[in-house]
């Protein structure tokens, strides 16, 4: 077993970790930039440092037996010089430099015939121009877009000033009738575990994403080809880890990829409450060596992001918590981070119930109760 | 909301506790003698303090709005002064006081028809002599008894030497059935939520506590008369606070209070996966005032501790953990400790599954699979 581990990042993501950490034998290290970053408390032990400067990453992994991430952006040349030395790094660093880079991720797809949208890539807002035919589209920065950020949306070419004056990824919008993900797990020996596809709903009317379902209201058809539509980019990924594929449902009725992420993802957050094994706790299996666990759902389940409300910044208050407490099959996740401000991250509601109806009818009224603000 | 909370003691129930919190915008705060305690790595603030000593346990307790304990033996006239101090104290030390004595303990179980099994304090072994019509009898150290320590079987007047010379409860021993545990939670305003009875199987060659079984394999109206009973003893400690009723099902059906845990309690442990709210989210809710989650159960449920095993002292080693974390509905929690020997607790495993069959099928291949053996 591995003892020492490590993790890049010590965000949200990076807390849930330590909380499925805890269930085992084991030294976790995190590393952020933020000494008050919400994981910052809940490992053996804590080093600030860029996790984009070299020196900080390389430094940082020779202290753990095994290293992985929780955010994507980080020195992938010091994970590569990581892994030669002997660190085992989840993601493999050459998985992680295609998938960091949505150029490089796009055209990984053309090459493995992995269906995603068309596109192109561009060095300067210029050259949309040029693709008229690709319009509507997204224009994508290559690296370091996160969030919505780094992403415009190009209705006609008269939009093109809105573009990007950096490399980035145009590609043409699709016709979707529903997003998903599939979380998949690659064990060091190429065996895989796969969860069952994850529904991103979509409010229509402010497009913002509302809640995730699971399982996605898909056919059999349908879920079998998300599955093995994911599992063929991860196998093409070569590498261990923990992959977040989200995919478009076309109105046509055809899986395409939209991105992959290689970490355990928002889409994944409900497999605390409702999986036998949890994505944290299977990325915390992997790096220990442990067998991955079972990825059979329990339960339906329905997650809800906890965003800071427009207009609040500052201090968070959290209105409306002890109705949605009283709430059965209702799980409070809060990350704990002192300063909300409009569209933050500041948490996220897991509901269980076996009834699609219900779970989708506790969502609308924690909606309309619970409400990030400042104090 | 309170948000400093602190807790005496970080052993494994901290631990969890910690795990617990993470959920919340908290900031936790545990002490320990032992700063290589279970819990010491995974909470916002550690201190290293005697739980025993009342400046340590005063100094702590300054430093939150609401202190509790994972352990029952610190020092309570340091909560007493807390208290009137006016820093919430769950359990509140009157009642704390009452349990931390099993001569008091039982007293009050007098006081209140609490049905217990009839006994009398003894200030030495040679008392013993003098109550022949209670034997066979346990005797029981009055306080600092733990885990089986502090308590002698006296099967006959010959026996009288194993007693102890303190103060103790000589007991008489009671014609058992089975033995059951019922966790009550009781909030400010003395509104109880109620777990279903937790049995706890033995084996009858080693006489050794072999698993614990949810839901109890009682009758309706013994799984009634069993949360009444442990309700009423919560009641009549008039605090706040977890408490994990211990009692015994008498084969002429009767149930009797064994003893009273102020705290959260091994029997439990199952609740992290079986139930919508854990234990350990519990007391967690009730220190942050949050309303109490649902005790309901989401699955039946069987705990294995995982103890040290015989012969075996030194840096731990889990033999078979490979093996158990394959099987589906199967959770590990290892405790971190490093050191194991004959007896500790090192972890428990828990097994959700609809079946009791499978349950305790399930239960006898990790028993013979996981072992707890030095390296």
């Amino acid at each position: 077993m591995h003892n020492k581990i490590g993790i890049l990042g010590a965000g949200q993501l990076g807390r849930m970790l330590c909380q499925a950490a805890i269930n085992y034998d084991t030294y976790l290290m995190l590393m952020d930039r933020n000494e008050d970053a919400p994981a910052a408390s809940f490992c053996d032990s804590f080093v600030v440092g860029d996790l984009l400067n070299f020196e900080d990453v390389y430094a940082f992994g020779k202290k753990v037996d095994c290293i992985s991430i929780e955010i994507e952006h980080v020195n992938v040349q010091a994970l590569a010089q990581l892994e030669k030395e002997g660190v085992e790094v989840i993601p493999r660093a050459a998985a992680l430099q295609i998938l960091q880079d949505k150029c490089l991720q796009k055209q990984f797809y053309e090459q493995h015939n992995i269906p995603t949208a068309a596109f192109t890539i561009t060095q300067n807002r210029e050259e949309i121009r040029l693709h008229q035919s690709l319009l509507p589209a997204y224009h994508k920065l290559a690296t370091l877009g996160y969030d919505g950020r780094g992403v415009q949306y190009i209705e006609s070419e008269n939009d093109w000033k809105k573009g990007f004056e950096a490399k980035a990824v145009l590609e043409k919008a699709a016709s979707i009738e529903k997003e998903i993900a599939v979380i998949v797990l690659a064990s060091r020996d190429g065996k895989q575990v796969v969860y069952e596809p994850v529904e991103l709903v979509f409010n229509p009317q402010y497009n913002q994403l509302d809640y995730l379902l699971s399982p996605a209201s898909l056919g059999e058809t349908q879920i079998l080809q998300a599955k093995l539509l994911a599992e063929k980019v991860v196998k093409a990924l070569a590498s261990p880890g923990i992959f977040a594929v989200e995919m478009f449902v076309l109105n046509n009725g055809e899986i395409w990829v939209n991105e992959t992420a290689p970490r355990v993802h928002n889409s994944g957050h409900a497999s605390i409450e409702a999986n036998f094994s949890s994505q944290f706790d299977q990325l915390i299996r992997l790096m220990l060596d442990i067998p991955l666990g079972s990825t059979q759902a329990r339960s339906p389940s329905l997650m809800i992001n906890l965003i800071g409300e427009k207009k609040y910044i500052g201090k968070v208050k959290y209105e409306g918590l002890d109705e949605v407490a009283n709430m059965e099959g209702v799980y409070i996740h809060l990350y704990g981070k002192k300063e909300t401000r409009p569209g933050r991250k500041m948490g996220h509601i897991t509901i269980i119930d076996n009834d699609t109806d219900s779970l989708i009818k506790k969502a609308k009224i924690i909606k309309n109760t619970l409400k990030v603000v400042s104090q």
